[in-house]
């Protein structure tokens, strides 16, 4: 199954800016609330946002073997399920849809009062129902910077790091989408001389800058995936806000890792990137030394070069970017990820989700937290209008932005933002 | 809406045995695959499996307000989100039409026809879908016996535990019901003096001995529930192991958590026992010092009194019971698990999962797991057949029970069973 939707030199007939995040090689899904409240699964090229739904019934699919209400559900989990033949099937036929020269969608003025609508008349939904979803720690820079501010800076990575993809289970019910506020949580933290702990709202509030990958069925309970298979189980990326209680994780997390010091809240951008969209910006990953254990090997260009930046954005004030990253930084691949998290026999479903853990490139002004920014609050970092911040304010807006770029094309996921409420009284 | 189900003098015209888990004052809730290959709610009395999709469809709940397809569902999870008055109206009326004297099914051979499975005839399901698994680790006795064994016998018990109701994340797609064979993991171990990391079939499969309870929706992200109304979010229980593979986590659990050690699979017992039909065996929890902080604070009752038995059954061989236990040595009531995790804003749904952590008591004969009790292999234990065990071998069963007794009245759950098979070639 050819990848034609990725061809770089096509055009479309819709009206695209120059560096939008969506050129018509981009085709990702995501679910939105119509104007008319009815929920679909889309896709977007520049600045619109095409119902899938609407153009199945109307014929446009005709050839495919698609169910007859594929997109029009409040999950992509179905669509997803299909698998990888199909996924390429409906991203051709979309890229052909709306290709610069076919007239089918284009002339006809009725079909596309249906099918197209601008982003600011749709509401973007979460894109999966999200089974498992499972956040690693494989950024070496990140695992060596948090080894050194909470344990030993000689020792700062631990014995099992180089070895294993950490990760760890996360909480599914609290993922919600891109532009979700965010309530700052209350909990528990470390005792004072009284040896009583504190209780009240979080003082340090951060953001963990991370991609996740969404997968498909990839395996029967008691069956392992391959690493050569891994990435066929791949549908797509999101980009991924992990909010984190520093206080509230740092007295929680021993012996059994972090919990409610993330389980309020973790954003995703809506719309999935397919890993087909992404194939361009494939690059290799650091070294690694030593060598993983076999069933953890793997060829080269299994990470991808996704630039990535955060910024913080006061109320009424303008954004100050903060940090600029990458995704090809990772140490542990996706493909590994994936191969490590079935190597027991787990099951992965579709629309299982799996997070990078944060993203920390080798400098100061790479790293993916506050924590590691700010150096535990150590160095705040100064804001465009003049204010000092060790983490994140109430009423802070935290903007993620990641997208691929060579040659002229751009592959954005577009924007991952979440405001810092204050606590409930 | 009084418990009128749970009136210890009545009887059922159903034929059951005295001793049975499910007499007509437990009726639980399940999920079954019927002959004809048909997926229903149902209910258990003595030995018999009720299909309350056929009740409903035949009348039996008129009156009472339910969807038409509540119970013709592959889960419960719809079911559970109507709330506790609907929970209470339906085992009320079930009791109402088993309750001896009741000639309306019992005089219905149509009806019993369409009704009624012996319990052979039906394949039981998962009750639940899943949405989130959380597992604490509530027991003091556990908790300070892998202490001991793992870190330090003088400091057993971390600084936080006494605080905070200890959880973390668990895997949700490898939960299964009873019955379902469990295959022997595969994964990493700590490094030989190579410095190159084990790897294969895990040497160490435990069991843990849990109770496990199930929720309905509590609240919205960033709103949390009080104490007061914990229990009111608690549809009823399971009987729960949560299988482990000690080397597999011993090397991965630092600092995030267990992984793969856990997630190979989880066994819960199929019927969902209600905190109703669980009423007359509330008792109090352990003393509770320090004062936990006032969100925590609740009055007396809050534990429940239900008795629990693994035995440990190689093939073609008799069982032999190797733990007595009991889910009222919990430290950390339910009530306060479920407070806990939402105090930072963390929504609960209908269908989630939370586990107690192994439960072992005070006597080396009541803990609940091999890692304890055979003291991480210092002490095996002598089964029946003459064999020794100090974790789990192939093909060996594990069978949990779990049951209230008092005044004559047995409420269980019947049996948690799992028989792990060889690794993978």
């Amino acid at each position: 199954m050819p990848l034609t939707a990725n061809d770089p030199s096509k055009k479309t007939w819709l009206e695209t800016s120059t560096n939008t995040d969506f050129p018509i090689q981009n085709i990702p899904f995501g679910v939105f609330l119509t104007r008319d409240d009815i929920i679909t699964i889309g896709t977007r090229i520049g600045d619109f946002a095409i119902d899938l739904g609407a153009l199945h019934q109307l014929g446009y699919f005709n050839g495919i073997d698609l169910t007859d209400d594929l997109f029009m559900q409040d999950s992509l989990n179905d669509f997803i399920a299909d698998g990888r033949k199909t996924w390429r099937l409906v991203r051709n036929r979309v890229s052909d849809i709306f290709l610069e020269g076919n007239s089918n969608l284009r002339d006809n003025q009725e079909h596309r009062n249906i099918v197209l609508f601008t982003m600011d008349e749709i509401e973007m939904q979460l894109p999966v129902d999200v089974g498992d979803y499972t956040d690693f720690y494989a950024s070496k820079e990140h695992a060596t910077n948090v080894g050194s501010l909470f344990r030993d800076p000689e020792n700062a990575l631990l014995p099992n790091w180089l070895h294993i993809p950490i990760g760890y289970h996360g909480r599914s019910s609290s993922i919600i989408p891109s532009g979700t506020p965010v309530r700052r949580p209350i909990g528990q933290s470390k005792p004072g001389d009284d040896g009583v702990p504190g209780f009240g709202p979080s003082k340090l509030v951060d953001f963990e800058l991370e991609m996740a990958f969404i997968t498909t069925d990839a395996n029967h309970l008691g069956q392992s995936v391959s690493i050569d298979e891994a990435e066929d189980y791949i549908f797509g990326l999101v980009l991924f806000n992990d909010w984190s209680a520093r206080d509230i994780q740092a007295w929680e997390y021993v012996p059994l890792g972090p919990f409610l010091g993330k389980s309020f809240a973790s954003t995703i951008s809506p719309w999935i990137v397919t890993l087909d969209a992404l194939e361009p910006f494939r690059t290799n990953g650091p070294l690694q030394d030593p060598e993983p254990l076999p069933y953890l090997h793997h060829g080269d260009n299994k990470n991808f070069d996704i630039k990535l930046q955060v910024g913080i954005q006061p109320e009424n004030e303008e954004e100050t970017v903060v940090a600029n990253s990458n995704f090809k930084y990772m140490y542990w691949s996706m493909a590994q990820q994936l191969t490590h998290h079935t190597v027991n026999g787990c099951n992965v479903r579709s629309g299982d989700m799996m997070g990078s853990g944060t993203i920390s490139g080798p400098t100061k002004d790479s790293y993916g937290s506050m924590l590691e920014l700010s150096w535990k609050g150590q160095n705040p970092i100064t804001l465009k209008d003049g204010t000092l911040r060790k983490f994140i304010n109430d009423n802070d807006t935290v903007i993620m932005r990641a997208y691929s770029e060579k040659d002229g094309l751009r592959i954005g996921f577009g924007n991952c933002v979440g405001k810092v409420l204050p606590a409930n009284k």
